[in-house]
């Protein structure tokens, strides 16, 4: 199966390109010392044509064929990490062509294009053999741009093969975020909430595709701490993934009360975020701009917080003078794949139509994706509502949205720091398919998990 | 606390140099594209004097002197990451002398030595401002190795505010190995003890201070998979630590079995091990060479194997000729501190006694410390038994060692694949104190958590 996914993969890439490619797997990045790494993470790309977390290796693709470059495990390895795969028999699983050594990659760069590996030993190595500067900071030109732009043309659309481990590194999410919302009654800690979360995932031989944010400040949108104390008014935010031993990913958020019973504040706005959410789910397709599905959740929460009486005006107006972003400043969502935001490595050249920039307005300026939705697209739904007061005491903000916003009512929602509400949906022939549907989004089933 | 233990630890600095030291904290490694990147981790000689995991910021010692160096939070990083103290409130807190800009920090460079820091981005920057090459690869030069050995000499030896952190690590080490002990008997898979461990550390709030290894093949040294089944033969093997948010560390290891009882061949192999452990740990006090530790534990084990008839001779001999490293290939243990490996980013600098060098010899060449110990040097000790196919196979070991070994005896010890006991302890005035002395070592102890 992985073989036929493979060969399959770089049958197409060949009718996109008449020119050789190679892709470098990366190495391990030290920590605090050379022996003590983090977690190796092959890059995305090889990852896709490569089936493989190998470390420090190569593959050359070019008119359908698969080359490996990789070396024999040394003796001494044998001591330290045991009994290895050859090179042989790991070309053999992967249906490589060829598979060499290393160092005999320098006799097969002619004309090779690339894409920089985010280790930086492995793109000082790819800058010293391609005798050119291949940096991951600086946009890929001439025929590694052709390249990126071919890969991102397969990678924007999911096959059979990725669709199995994207479902399992769904499924495990699922159990993870279930396990979350189980263990808050006994947390004090947002720490052990996540904890308990993380440990789904560890069990099943998994990594978090991303760092975890759990924490009941959800207005800080990247929050990466877990020290704060669970409080029976808070709400809790987790926004966490599972990421398969194959490096493909999920992407979940959830939203629940400690207490297991949200507040008639908190239900309120938690059911305009739901109600944005299944607005978008409902009107994903093929052939949809999902530069609509994000103005659509706009609307639906400028609409929502009108009723709340939060905002005071008509929710196209609203949204054309970005009030829902007060409290809505991120985008719907985006790619997901192998990478977590997929093929962000490569700027907004995955993300976005090509021709298309991002928008200088800042309800639309975070919009990671802006393209026509097509069959095999993976993306997220993630819409939320944030009192950040950064934005909310900004005292232009305050004037400027003086009358807009119902600042006496907004303040009757102290128990509303951050909600966000996230899956991961797959476009179809006809429509949609939620992955991560399994785990309960309505009010009433999360507190029916939490009790 | 934190002021006069940072303040105390810089006057000691500015007794053994004279000229500035500027230490960089390091910033985020990129995981698989830029804005997904690896927890954050300071350099260990930044906190050491700056005591707190600050981002992209540097320090300048001098005479006593601190100086600070680092950016206030952006406007809009209040969106992402929330409120963070300002420049001033941390140079507040860590008791710093002066607090500029990083921007600024190209002003105060003259003469100034240095320590690489892992981070690529980091070490470009270092020398870039420093104008001379400053690598991690590189052995420290001039007043570079002067500035190391300098704080060398402060870091061999804890003081009080490092031992509260070495202690919080130690407990929760301890915790989150009995965690996996009693969570082995539901455990399915590798992975599963590995979770129950780890989320003991996660759901304090600390991280591990280097990859676990959870494994059913401790014969592997440096194991990092977790995806096989238990059986209920096996023996788990797990070399598993915490580290504090201040980056302190704690390296522990136990060996247990599946079914929750030893068989009558492991458990003889795991009480020599246990006895060298013991013997080592009697031995440890201000004054002993800690190469003597490790050939202490090489004789108890040499000894232990004679009378079970796995080594056939007299054990001084046997350790003369290396026949214990055949089955404890390794070191008896290593410095701990703030690395795991304390101070390894200087190669043995640290851990050799200045004009010692590594052995050649098999059984002495992954020694990691060889000095003196004295009161305040935290050490690991970790005897193993080991039966690695690697050396046990190899042609050359078996005509060697054919009339040592008793090949046929040891062929009846086929499930005792690797064992190892590790506790961190720390040389006192007096003799040893075992920090993680709250987890029981002994096989009928390691029983009843398991049941």
């Amino acid at each position: 199966m992985l073989k036929q996914t493979l060969h399959h993969r770089r049958q197409q890439l060949a009718t996109l390109i008449n020119f050789p490619a190679i892709l470098w797997s990366g190495n391990t990045n030290p920590r605090n010392f050379p022996a003590n790494v983090y977690p190796f993470r092959a890059s995305s790309h090889f990852l896709y044509f490569a089936g493989l977390p190998l470390q420090n290796a190569a593959i050359r693709l070019e008119g359908g064929k698969l080359e490996l470059f990789i070396d024999n495990p040394t003796p001494s390895s044998a001591l330290w990490h045991g009994q290895m795969p050859t090179r042989d028999e790991i070309a053999e699983q992967i249906g490589a062509d060829t598979a060499r050594p290393m160092a005999e990659l320098e006799s097969y760069l002619e004309d090779a294009a690339t894409i920089p590996v985010q280790n930086a030993a492995t793109w000082t190595q790819q800058t010293q053999l391609l005798n050119r500067w291949v940096l991951p900071q600086q946009p890929p030109q001439g025929n590694d741009l052709e390249l990126a732009k071919a890969i991102i043309s397969l990678r924007l659309t999911h096959d059979a093969g990725a669709l199995i481990e994207l479902r399992k590194a769904a499924a495990v999410t699922v159990a993870a975020h279930k396990a979350g919302i189980a263990a808050t009654s006994k947390a004090k800690l947002e720490a052990e909430v996540r904890a308990a979360m993380e440990a789904v995932i560890i069990g099943e031989n998994m990594t978090t595709s991303y760092n975890s944010i759990v924490t009941v400040h959800g207005e800080v949108l990247h929050n990466e701490h877990y020290h704060h104390p669970l409080q029976p008014g808070d709400l809790i935010l987790a926004d966490v993934g599972a990421e398969t031993a194959m490096g493909w990913a999920a992407d979940v958020t959830r939203t629940w009360p400690v207490s297991g019973k949200f507040s008639s504040t908190q239900r309120d706005i938690y059911d305009v975020v739901l109600a944005a959410h299944d607005a978008c789910i409902a009107k994903i397709r093929p052939g949809v701009e999902y530069g609509d599905i994000h103005l659509l959740a706009a609307t639906v929460i400028a609409e929502g917080l009108v009723d709340l009486g939060i905002l005071q005006g008509n929710p196209a107006d609203l949204v054309e003078m970005d009030a829902h972003a007060l409290f809505f400043p991120h985008g719907i969502g985006h790619l997901l794949g192998l990478d977590v935001h997929d093929m962000e490595d490569l700027g907004d050249l995955a993300g976005y139509e090509e021709g298309r920039t991002r928008s200088d307005r800042f309800g639309l300026g975070y919009l990671r994706l802006n393209r026509l939705l097509r069959p095999g697209m993976l993306v997220t739904i993630e819409p939320g509502f944030y009192q950040v007061p950064a934005i909310l005491n900004d005292p232009n903000v305050r004037s400027k949205y003086e009358n807009i916003v119902n600042w006496q009512r907004l303040s009757e929602f102290t128990d509303v720091r951050g909600i966000r509400i996230e899956d991961d949906v797959l476009v179809t022939e006809s429509g949609s398919e939620v992955l991560t549907d399994a785990l309960p989004n309505q009010a009433i089933a999360i507190e029916t998990i939490a009790n």
